[in-house]
């Protein structure tokens, strides 16, 4: 049977990308596999190079001053490295759910932090919009996608100051004029790759202006300066997110998968309001491409349902503990028969009540 | 040809693990990858509570109020984490070489940190002995196996204060009794997996005692609370090290690949010390068992004896810049006839010279 992976993270990547990391495991390096060989050696570097440059590339950020990094412990261990690289002061941050407000949390250690709009009374269900970013804070921080609650901001504010967005759950996956941030990072375990890395683009001169001695393991500075090899880098994530960003250029990039991704989020959504027995969670137009969220309007049709989608190859469906519900997470590797499917069983579900 | 992978890490691994962890990317749940899954899916949470029981177990730590944790950022960002956990005064650290070196340099923003032996002035080619741990320090730290300048402590200090030590390149490699140490780290790529993920084990009772606030992901209570998924971990590596773990457990545990080790160990000494070709690095009573470093007496030798490796199927012998020469690393999953192949072709270049 065809399975439908609509898991929100690690989740589905390109079937061609996970046939070759596993024949790399096999054979990677005249007879050694990739888990073998020294990250110092020849064909190790390239592929850090190759996979730093195709994230500058296909971000449209070469040659811009910024640099790509991948680094370990994931997008939270960022939440705390971008306020002991940049909190000064203070900073302010747009709080629009889970993610965003951990990212606050840790960054209080190191300075004031101001949350600059929130959502949080609406249990998150729609982007704050129209507030001010004061222009002597050190940065603003913001959360692109909201992967629990399923929101996605469709627009920046403009502001001198730097911007910070974590884009961990729609990075490559739209296109935006990437140079109006100043640091992005995203936990590869969505759009880029397995679970074990995590991007971060950083432009350089937004470093060194913190007065704090950062450790060595939690500076910018250091992994630029050492291209991501500071230390062992996770030899296995970095390949495979590599394969994922050629993947991805081949098929024409950003802007061809945005296509695909602006289509299965039409379809998804079409059902999703027209079908009389289930409701979208977030707000209209701030629903998410990559993550939309839904609930039955009765839920006495919950195992109904459940059987039916597992009876159709689907998987991965059921919502965040903290929203309950169902979330559709239909990241890049997603094919469109996948969200076909789906709509099929709710349809399905629609004609038997 | 058979290919005899001396690296010294990320290195060789058993061929059966790396088999195993090939097909798991290709189906590892009814169809799904390994990578595709969530790390909250029962089957994976049940790979982390069986990779942490077996280091347990392995260790023969099980029942002491020790807990085992896989987190990411390598061995260099447990530098960091002992410091921020433990260090509230003063402790004491053993330089042993460049890792114990970096280790100091990091704790260093925390609080005061005094060596209490260095084989620095020898450019680290022996253990220091006899060196005294006050009893008021917070911490006695040290490092077991010196990876790079092939040094190797065959005995710990006594002490009262909780002992850590870095135990990267020597982990499950020899019998010790293991509960001599109150944290045990090790990066994962030399005797447990890929690079990617980093082996804590640490006795809970030593942890609470600092009065700084310390950051979510570099908290290890934290870590212990959400038993290693506090975030998304690393999936891969850290399956990848239960495979290893198991390999090893069906051996027979760490007191059969003892043997195998040390007769690996002896082989290769026995040539470097009968060899005149060759002379040995290392203080002979502190030769690592792990890392034997060596070089050629007659520089002039060198191109003839690499390209009899080479042609050998040796790879990864090539010293540590910092150290030059020759580095055979016989990690738990080099075969005896690896070593055999080497010592061979030592031979051979003296039969010929
Ligand atoms: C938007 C966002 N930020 C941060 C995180 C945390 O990432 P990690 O688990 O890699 O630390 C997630 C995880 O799903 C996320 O979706
Ligand atoms: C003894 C020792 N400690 C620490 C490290 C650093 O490990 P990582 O690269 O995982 O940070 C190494 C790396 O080889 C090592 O051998
Ligand atoms: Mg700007
Ligand atoms: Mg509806
Ligand atoms: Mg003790
Ligand atoms: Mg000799």
């Amino acid at each position: 049977m065809k399975l439908h992976n609509f898991s929100a993270g690690p989740c589905i990547l390109p079937r061609e990308v996970i046939t070759k990391a596993s024949e790399a495991l096999l054979d990677f390096d005249n007879g050694l596999s990739l888990l073998e060989i020294s990250h110092r050696s020849k064909p190790f570097v390239d592929v850090m190079d190759k996979a730093s440059d195709l994230a500058l590339e296909l971000l449209g950020l070469e040659g811009k001053g910024y640099k790509a990094l991948f680094l370990q412990g994931g997008a939270s261990t960022q939440f705390l490295m971008v306020a002991l690289n940049l909190l000064e002061k203070r900073a302010g941050y747009l709080n629009t759910g889970t993610w965003a407000d951990k990212a606050i949390k840790e960054a209080r250690m190191y300075g004031d932090v101001y949350e600059v709009g929130s959502s949080k009374k609406e249990h998150f269900n729609y982007i704050p919009k129209g507030y001010d970013i004061p222009s002597d804070y050190d940065y603003f921080h913001c959360t692109s996608n909201n992967t629990i609650f399923g929101t996605q901001m469709k627009s920046f504010p403009k502001t001198d100051i730097p911007m910070v967005c974590d884009m961990s759950s729609d990075i490559f996956s739209r296109s935006l004029d990437f140079s109006q941030f100043d640091l992005i990072y995203a936990g590869a375990q969505k759009n880029m790759g397995p679970a074990g890395t995590t991007l971060v683009v950083i432009k350089e001169d937004i470093l060194g202006k913190v007065s704090r001695k950062i450790p060595s393991m939690m500076d910018y500075k250091i992994h630029i300066d050492k291209s991501s090899m500071f230390n062992t880098p996770p030899v296995f994530a970095v390949y495979t997110s590599m394969l994922t960003l050629e993947w991805l250029k081949n098929l024409g990039g950003i802007k061809a998968i945005e296509k695909v991704n602006e289509m299965k989020a039409r379809i998804m959504y079409s059902e999703i309001d027209l079908n009389p027995l289930f409701k979208g969670y977030s707000a209209k137009e701030d629903r998410s491409n990559m993550n939309a969220t839904f609930t039955l309007i009765n839920d006495d049709l919950k195992e109904t349902f459940e059987t039916m989608c597992q009876e159709a190859g689907i998987r991965g469906l059921n919502g965040h503990r903290s929203v309950g519900g169902y979330r559709a997470s239909m990241y890049n590797a997603l094919s469109i028969d996948s969200v076909k499917a789906l709509v099929e069983v709710m349809s399905e579900l629609e004609s038997q009540a």
